[in-house]
């Protein structure tokens, strides 16, 4: 049997830089304990939201260890290790194995746009060199591939890809992908907008940097769907639907950093060049945060 | 209070024709009968299934007739009534309201994309000559425009609008329509596919031709979701999922019919330029069918 | 060998209205007898610029014959006959040959997307009932179905389709185009923004309603085609485009007629819903016609 | 006055590996001697074509240091040195003026969607610590961010920015790039089916890594122009745009390599997860390359 070791809300963090542009370790540390406290169910470092593609790989390699020392088995970890070559997702795959990682999440990044050829040999030689789970990722927003069920089918057939995230913001696709699949295959959602209607078609779980801000809603919406509570969960998710309309629409690491910081914890600089929210998008945020009652919780 | 005559499932009947493609109003009749007989909950003819923008003046009158004297009461009626120009919506409206419909469904078509004012003027106009209530339709893939929640909010101020209708296949849109519009605002969702997702979000009603071949189905999604069972309400909702697909991707006309052929009803002929499904689509179409078992419910 | 009646600037008028509404017959001659004046080479009424699709079959054929009244045989004319029905699509390119059309134009206008066979059968159909040519028209933006490069092969199979007229506004569509079709087909660029680079793709004409408003311009960038000096071409070019833009970003009735209100030849007025230009709209006009100088033309 | 280094042909080498994914600078050398002998009026590594993104730092900074080797002077040299981060891009920037290149090509690589603010302020930064001139680099495909004409005005106000290279494929953006730029700005394309397109529109020249392949097509194509000769212009572009659009649909460096293959001077490896053409579409570029007389001339 295919080994799953995700469920429920699987939280991403951001990554904290200090005034030289270096990574805080120890404001990462206290914003992934804060994560695991609160309740997720998982936690996944160098995701988009952690900026993974503009990091080195020293900087890789210190977030990954900080991850897995401060959960310190609470919860699994998922840890990001996508790059353009194959050779070097191949590295930090197994760099990240060997410091403990539950489980790695492997987009397949392109500036080349990839053939489903290419694609399926890339995952097979990351899958033939480590043993852990893999959680294929379709975003072609991001890694600029599309990856249709069909291929995805395919990637399930190497062993230890056991999961995939649809990150397409396309209900339909999901539904697609679960009659293509098959009703036990895990699949995860990563739209925040998509979050309700993503659980009430089967996902396993939600693929969220929310979690930073308003984590008590987010587990609560999962919570609603396990009692099978659909007005509830309609009634918890349209709570949180301006929040996570809000973070994907000025991208997860300006907004979670800048509502970590209204929230009092610390949301750490930015490496250029990006740059924080102006000062009205904060603005707006703190309306959205005030109105969610978050900035009381936390 | 606003006045909203319509909830649960809503059924599009499809324009029969004869082999002269003159409307075949005693197939017509036939087919709104099985619809009512089956359990919708209200009956649209003149919508895209039912090709009204291929329809002359005398054949828009002929159904709008046919249609309220089979329905006789029992359920209410959802006349289509839309047309490039104002002066000719104005005249089907008020044909529409004098033979009874219980409302008007109004998409603002457009050659020449409309603007935002032009927009408002010409549902103010139809709207001042008729008492019945209006549903704006919002449909960008057949119209050509897309209306925004903040246009749809400046209509809901006209007051015979009392429904929206969202067919952009987009579920998010909808959580922001709602968001905009209020709770109580009336939404309709009229993208099959998006039934489950809909429902989960909060639609009144579904607007659908699905109901000519799978009508149990689509009354017992609905049912799912008033006993707030979502377990239930997917699993009814995966079984017809493959249907939902099919019928959009070779468009509703031409599906609908092509499955009234297959389930012994007769969906009749076409008028130029369309043209009925070929033989592998047909096949394909009746093993969907055969594996929901509406063949034998039939 | 095949009948190709058109070359050059090819002017599409538009069709003014009085203040009730009904087409203003002595006004749309003024303003076709201005465009056969000012030198150019064909005449196409109904097209969209003359909001084919928003009349009624009475004015339809009052423009067909005012239109080839006024010209009387000095230049070609092209009349626009498409229709969402085959049916009314042959009655009114009968119409139009029994007035003395020398060519009709034809776009596959689609409300349900037709399929390739669809399209064939509809213009045979057409093509078998009427004797004189026939320009094919592709415009996704306004008829809803984009006709490939191998569609439109199969079509000019069909023996009095001789013309295409390319509009998707892409110019390596005209590219690919010339290389599947042949060196010698006939093909006509209907995008405004285009008509330089068009005409360096081989164009044999340029379908445009600029002319109404800067005919000496659209005349003179032919001629210096004509005349293979492509430096004076791109001057000629550049002197011009502000204005073609702009009478594409706003709708070519609405600026059209805006134009023709500033020259002082009159525009007319719209029928509902289409409104005019707002006033920053015709102010932004109004400096793009004096910096191009054709308000001292005029 | 603002220094513009380039004009004409500039020619794009793509990066060779040996079997063990390892650059093949031998290989690479005589690529771009063989570019520059053929005629290429400037020579620009280190671009999409030559995988930038896929190699790390000391790749990167060997291919620049053999390409200034191998073209000695003979024409001006671009280096890309485009990266997610301002630092990197920094020093990739002051290595290739150190090793000597006459100007840089930067484009605002972006994971996640820069601000314009962000694409300023990181070119501002890269351009205070060079003094050799920067060409702007607008490629939404690739790059994932559209920079419209207004940023890019505020862009060419950083004294050394002295350059654009557009490559939408839209031809349409550079008529409206060089009217609000103003006439004397030096702007390139970077679509090769858009190159007669391009030149006609007045682009100072041509960004393409179709020379590896025919050179003497792509140089013949410039000296039309400059010979104001519209019609041998189109000539020999109808002669090439079979080859520009297959190396485009198929991917430059794939397709360039096949090609340089099928001539005898060899394309070198891939580095994975890139990987060769099939082939059948090995077999259709021959085709084209015999078509095209390339063969012969090679």
């Amino acid at each position: 049997m295919s080994y799953i070791p995700f469920k429920g809300v699987i939280a991403y963090p951001v990554t904290p830089f200090d005034d030289k542009e270096n990574v805080d370790i120890p404001l990462f540390k206290k914003q992934v304990e804060r994560l695991v406290s609160a309740g997720a169910h998982g936690i996944a470092p160098l995701g988009s939201t952690g900026v993974l593609p503009y990091l080195n790989d020293a900087e890789k390699e210190a977030v990954t260890e900080a991850t897995i020392q401060q959960v310190g088995g609470r919860v699994p970890t998922l840890v990001g290790v996508s790059n353009l070559t194959t050779a070097n997702t191949v590295y930090h795959a197994q760099f990240a194995e060997k410091a403990g990682a539950t489980a790695v999440m492997i987009i397949p990044m392109s500036y080349w746009k990839l053939t489903d050829d290419e694609i399926v040999k890339h995952y097979d030689t990351v899958a033939s060199k480590i043993s852990i789970p893999i959680m294929a990722y379709n975003n072609p927003a991001t890694g600029g591939v599309d990856m249709s069920p069909a291929l995805l089918k395919r990637l399930l057939q190497i062993p230890n890809i056991t999961m995939i995230k649809e990150s397409t913001g396309d209900i339909q696709r999901m539904y697609y992908l679960r009659k293509e699949l098959g009703d036990d295959v895990a699949f995860f959602n990563g739209s925040n907008p998509l979050a309700l209607a993503a659980f009430s078609a089967g996902a396993n779980g939600w693929c969220t940097a929310a979690p930073n801000l308003i984590p008590d809603l987010n587990i609560a919406l999962y919570n609603a769907v396990q009692e099978n509570d659909m007005e509830k969960a309609k009634a918890i998710f349209y709570q949180q639907v301006d929040l996570l309309k809000f973070i994907v629409a000025k991208g997860l690491p300006r907004s979670i950093k800048a509502g970590l910081d209204l929230l009092g914890i610390g949301g750490g600089n930015f490496k250029s060049p990006l740059k924080p929210l102006n000062e009205n998008e904060i603005a707006e945020l703190d309306n959205i945060l005030s109105a969610v009652g978050s900035k009381a919780m936390a």
